[in-house]
């Protein structure tokens, strides 16, 4: 994975997957805040919501492994080499574990989606531990590399560990929109910043970065905090725009807060007012 | 202790103290959401079983310190040797001293379910510093000796210290069965560790592992990610199973939920329901 | 900024800073307690607090912002030299990096005053993320310079993490005064330090500093207590004068507790109770 | 200080103060656990515990401060000497910096007693930041010291810093009795930790400790663990008397918890209650 590609693709994931919890913990804080009190069953579209994620989830990281496993020069399923007394590719294999970790957040989302009985809380510990795994298998990847590799690397390990706390948090402290964003924002940054690894390791054009040069560190350290400058405006713009958006559809049918309390024993009304955007 | 054996007897205890705590924490979880609100009493069966925690604890720490003291090449409890100006066996005490505080574990368990004015989590509390004491024993155990074979070490601090901090929370955040599941499968990381730790330093067949070179820090790190994997599958199995036979016990004699809401004033009924299994 | 004044107008921002939110958060705890349970509207005079207090940080923010790129020796906008093959005014970018965060601040304590629809607790994440921002690019700032300019930059650490920590945590647990007083403090802290940092490296008059002396780091560690100890001395005397005054000129009107209880209804009269000072 | 007597001193009032702790926050938990719900108001037998507990603190750190000033071979309030051009007797002026901040703990414990208007946890926070501020200026204090020295010192920050972060807690966590004793443990075990670094630096008798061997260090690391076993059954010892004397006195006259129910109204019952003791 030792090219541009290889950091596009897991910045896309991890992009692709902050703005996916961007909206979805909007869409839920405004369901939560619309409901009269007492009552907190989310209606079924949220469960789809979790079913596709989760499907999700598993499919990409079952794709991850494969990829990893079986591509021209990867391990090909096997470990140790008995001839040469040596491991086979542990980079691969690392990324393969890494991969596995998110694997099981999916099944643990689906089944927090789909069965009742099991305690609240399960899936953000299960993201939780794939951030862990991912920042402490990392931690031991940067050593013995020159130095503005290890320090961006290193600063990778900044969002994947706050982040790691941060789906701990919610384990505990449940449906608090600011520590979901927090974390939304902390995936979003992760993206960004394989992104950024990418193009100064692998410059697609232009000249190499000189990896020893003291003042390339200190551009670098500056410019994480500007990528989470412009995530935190990223994702504040679209959890507006989703509540816009929400809030335009169920005014131009009917409003939102006055709709939620003539009409509290009809659980259809309420199904309808997520899904009227399709209807229309 | 420096042995295939020495690893595998503390790996054993801790790996059955995982599940044993896997077990009890989800019936106390099952008890506890099929009871309506507000009555919080334990049945005597949960009592039982603390009892014969602390009991347990209390006599392996007993036979662990005495083992420790006197076996062939122990200090017979000796510490200083005057004559030669030097410590007796050093590492030999420090086990001894870990094993005490894991003795102090078992009379915190059995007081706290023995009196109902001892503040509550008091044996939480000790479980934490047992493992805190454990931890930082083995901080200062790991100088001065070959990469692979402190960094095996090291790696066992993951979940001593998770282990420490996850107790020391429940302490103070009670009846969380997430917690508390986290806290027993690190029971079993720490386990399952210590058979790896035991394999790798002391191979019961095969080649032995060069301790400098680096791939094989890089695979032990990549394994310790597995053993973590299959732990909170083995813990997620053992919770399900136990769901599964208790809801199967009890609906061949009476629904859990429905039996509990018609008689609840029959404190006998509800001490059955958890013994049906050796009735029938 | 490498000189007295550099260092003295950052530390007159933060210890006005710290002083003015004393002064905030010691009236509204006044108001929070006087008020009978179940109320918490805050009177006007509050948002208008805020809305200057956010207007204020983003106006520092900008001028700081300006002040940085277009001084006679700064950037003036270019970040690379392709001449020279070399970044532009590296110092000056970081410190307009620290500037924009806080004027993301101002931005978010704006929109939390003005819109209700906002989750609480999104300013106390923004003020913590811009402390650690600060934080995060003074750590690498340190490198390479004489010990006892590195020690003293180092110690500054302290309170801009502590101070991160501290807000992040009001994000959480709100209307604590007893964390507001202690995050004000640690403003005033982190102010009257960026002073002792001009005195010891820029020195008014009298000999210059021995930056490699032991002796010298010893005392700067002892004085930076000593700031402390005043610190919390001038925020506690501000909290009870404000007090005082508060108390006083409602006495001289009404009694705040049975004004508060004898007209509940009418909302002018809590109003003008704050306001009262304007108006004798 | 450089001597046993130096280290016995602020050891035996470590010592008494956490027995102290551990003697109040047994009462205060009896009293609670024995008040019917809602009734929270203290007898002024605890107001008067915590004016003596706060004179006595101000007290030490006074003659503490005057002390540490005016010995013989101290700095007689001299801080820079212009002549040499060098800082006097640093190491007493950062004794009498940490004296300083006991001082302020006494006078927050005093204010809190004394007014309601203070907000609850103000006391707790003083003597956090006073265990801080100790840690702080002993982290500094070990450099270049011999292996043994330094570790044994270190080793002090452990009860230290642990003991801040618990007081840091309690000013939020009120009234859970579980930090109060751990809290009070962590005095203890910092008293019974300056005498053993006392008799290991500066031994009454026998041979010198070698500063350099490596079992020292092993052992001294074991020994501090055997001080926290035999501190914490001290001080469970301790709350165990406490509780037995308080409910025999109490049963003599009359039973704890009847007594309470039957005279709720008169407030006279309820002190007398406490100072049975002294009138028998």
């Amino acid at each position: 994975m030792a090219n541009f590609g290889g950091h596009a693709i897991p910045g896309s994931f991890f992009l692709f997957y902050g703005f996916w919890l961007t909206v979805k913990c909007t869409l839920q804080h405004m369901w939560r805040t619309s409901q009269p009190k007492g009552r907190h069953n989310m209606p079924p579209f949220f469960t789809k919501m979790e079913y596709f994620e989760g499907g999700l989830q598993i499919f990409a990281s079952f794709v991850g492994i494969m990829v990893e496993q079986f591509v021209v020069d990867g391990p090909h399923a096997h470990l140790y080499n008995r001839e040469s007394h040596s491991w086979v590719k542990l980079m691969n294999w690392q990324h393969a574990t890494m991969y596995l970790f998110f694997g099981f957040c999916g099944v643990a989302l689906i089944a927090s989606a789909r069965s009742k009985t099991l305690p609240a809380g399960l899936d953000r510990l299960a993201i939780s531990l794939a951030l862990f795994v991912e920042g402490f298998l990392f931690h031991y990847h940067v050593h013995s590399r020159p130095p503005l590799d290890a320090h961006i690397h290193t600063l990778l390990l900044v969002p994947v560990f706050a982040g790691s706390a941060c789906f701990m948090l919610e384990a505990f402290l449940r449906d608090n929109v600011i520590l979901e964003l927090l974390g939304a924002c902390l995936f979003v940054l992760q993206g960004s910043w394989f992104y950024q690894i990418g193009f100064v390791l692998y410059p697609l054009s232009g000249p190499e970065w000189e990896l020893d040069q003291h003042d390339n560190l200190m551009f670098v350290t500056m410019c994480f905090c500007w990528h989470l400058a412009v995530d935190l405006l990223l994702v504040t713009c679209t959890a507006a725009t989703v509540c816009y958006a929400v809030k335009r559809f169920s005014a131009s049918g009917q409003d939102i807060e006055i709709g939620m309390r003539n009409a509290p024993s009809k659980s259809n009304s309420q199904r309808a007012l997520l899904e009227e955007s399709d209807e229309e």
